[in-house]
């Protein structure tokens, strides 16, 4: 295929760094994700949480400014806004850009939708330029990724992979309406959603931008980063129990302090998993039942998330961990339990889109940084369909994210989009 | 003074090892405590908080077997139902013998009240004997101790000091009721409670039986223990604040982990003092606001009890905590800030009463067991008007107190009767 392109190669949409006007793409994406965080479920701050109707206006503009970019636009049943762009080419596969838009509780205004918007303005730009594509292009804007509403990740992405579960439809949310209940409301039919399958379609890749909800680009001082992986990740809880005692007539050597124990676990969590790139782990919540200031801890509930671009690392660190709480309960005196919450393997991103993505980041003029993503993304629904890219984009604020404080430039949203941009015309 | 016995020294009643019928104290003080126990503001188990119903009857109880017993008894404005068994002798001085009734939520039947109702079958003993005293002696049973009810303790004996604070009156309960309103409820005059005042009494001693509510006599093996000094209380939180960030997205060495930090905080504290005789230091609670699996804790508040029998090794240790939450801190980059709750100076025990209570114990054919009492009691509130005593009754089940599990052996209550005796009836 050929692109339509006034100066070839190093042309102003192929390449950040020359004669476009600057930051044309960014400024209009940043300003396109403002408008859809006036949608939200709460007078103050940005929550958009499935199938709410602050939720139902973001899929509405969004569905309408895919329309305008000369996409073939459907809802389907589970609210994913879905525009196609069909290449002349016969026999074409199908790419996949995506991204979702609703949000967490408390939201910034870029993760998930900043992806759909680059890909949207890239469209847009295809449109302009008449460019043809060799492929089928679908923008697929999921409905549900961050697990807000029923504690279940993944829903928009999970259907349009045929890996809608519909036992799903029974689940209430906090509020106790069942998930079918919130499908009818919003107007679609719940009937519709057993209909979901694995796509015949014959994909090509799929490609996702999101901004990286971490420091790692920021630190490094580059604009972009190209996915290696999406981490893998094991979810467990440790509880501790000890002997609770009081805190004034229990000596120090007489204890069996579950709070004491748990902390050796903390550090030993740290310490294995510092040093290992990629390797993350965390122990975010602690709960001690009817804790007292004046009350020697008799158990104490920790979380482990333990992540790694790859299992065998992430479960050398899960292993050798369990060994260490092993080692403290005997010395302590106390007992640990360990539940395994969720386990989702990890998934390698493609070496020829990471190539793909790498080699337009260099025509661009930019250093190419490789990381992993800690975070799960819809990304990770598709592997085994097709191959799996990810461009990730600076977070500014220190690398926050979840929070009304993520923040993403209009220099680095722009450069985000000529790279992809590159990518799709640059196919071959 | 001398007291008619039957058998002298060696009597049934001083000697605990030798002629009385078997445990016949200890077996009435459990039955007392069983009966008492029957009133409760709950259904299930026993919890008797001030001024509740089943704190009036109790007090109702022990008015009457206090009256049985040939003391001269008033309830006093504050629920304190005191017992006066004047001596002939003139210008007597008074021995106090006091601890308190109300328990707190889902308690043992013996914190507090094995006190009272060993002083009570002491006191029988005397009437049956026709002993007479060279002091007046007076038996008070604290209404109110635990703090459960205002988060205040000590309430009955600090009205019995002249300690009461008149702005009490207007703290309000759980359910919003305040202190003053509580009070005429029971049928009291709150009008009255302004008139508490330090003592004019010549008071001659204070002394209190109380199980020990900790591991150390169950450990040493012995029944009973002198109490060397109520360890003085420091009670502090430290809120450390690092930077709340993603678990997946944020590596190792970008992290500025409060929870991480607490527990090198948590452990410090159990390090500073352990191998210090009589010096405890606990974290009994630990809190992240809006903890997740997923997240790195941005902020954690954590409690800090440090307990010593003086107040110079209390304080070195406070000291180098604080020392070493600054080094945590600084090595982190994370913030501390420290606030105070309570301070509460050590009270010595008097040594002339540790050799009265030491003696009647090798006259038992006991060893000597001394030790500081880790948590606080209503002796304290007596510091600064006369000599204070405590006497430890071994805590049986590990030495677990303030849980249904508490327990106390009728051979125990028995010879710590008979050591009270032995103390009162050979005072000179």
């Amino acid at each position: 295929m050929r692109v339509e392109r006034p100066n070839g190669r190093d042309s102003a949409i192929a390449n950040g760094r020359s004669t476009a006007p600057a930051e044309v793409f960014g400024s209009r994406i940043l300003a396109l994700a403002d408008r859809l965080a006036q949608h939200s479920d709460t007078a103050d701050g940005l929550s958009c949480t499935f199938f709410t109707p602050a939720h139902r206006a973001v899929a509405a503009d969004l569905k309408r400014w895919m329309g305008e970019a000369g996409l073939a636009v459907e809802v389907d049943a589970i609210g994913n806004v879905i525009g196609r762009l069909r290449s002349s080419k016969s026999g074409a596969k199908t790419v996949v850009l995506g991204s979702h838009y609703d949000t967490v509780v408390n939201a910034g205004k870029y993760d998930g939708r900043l992806g759909i918007l680059t890909a949207l303005v890239v469209i847009e730009q295809l449109k302009t330029l008449k460019c043809q594509l060799p492929f089928n292009l679908n923008l697929i804007a999921f409905s549900e990724e961050e697990g807000v509403r029923f504690s279940i990740p993944y829903i928009g992405s999970r259907a349009v992979t045929g890996r809608f579960d519909p036992d799903l439809l029974q689940r209430t949310d906090a509020m106790g309406h069942t998930f079918a209940e919130i499908v009818r409301v919003a107007g679609f039919d719940p009937g519709e959603l057993a209909a979901f399958e694995r796509p015949r379609d014959n994909l090509q890749a799929y490609l996702e931008v999101h901004i990286e909800q971490g420091p790692v680009l920021l630190n490094r001082d580059v604009p972009l980063g190209v996915v290696t992986a999406i981490s893998g990740g094991v979810r467990q809880t440790v509880t501790i129990t000890g002997t609770r005692n009081h805190a004034g007539s229990t000596p120090m050597d007489m204890r069996h302090d579950a709070l004491a124990a748990a902390a050796e676990v903390i550090l030993a969590v740290e310490r294995r998993c510092r040093g290992v790139p990629g390797l993350v782990g965390t122990v975010g919540k602690v709960e001690i039942p009817n804790s007292a200031i004046n009350v020697v801890a008799g158990t104490c509930t920790l979380s482990l998330d333990i992540r790694a671009p790859d299992d065998r690392t992430r479960d050398a660190a899960v292993s050798d961990i369990h060994h260490e709480i092993g080692c403290v309960a005997a010395r302590r005196g106390v007992a640990a339990l360990i539940k395994e919450l969720m386990r989702m393997a990890a998934v390698p991103c493609s070496p020829q889109l990471r190539a793909r993505l790498a080699g337009a980041i260099a025509r661009a003029g930019l250093p190419i940084v490789e990381l992993p993503s800690g975070a799960g993304h819809d990304a990770v629904m598709f592997d085994g369909l097709t191959e799996v890219g990810m461009l990730f984009v600076r977070c500014g604020n220190g690398g926050i994210s979840h929070s009304p404080l993520e923040t993403v430039t209009a220099e680095d949203a722009d450069i985000a989009a000529r790279v992809l941009f590159d990518v799709l015309t640059n196919w071959n």
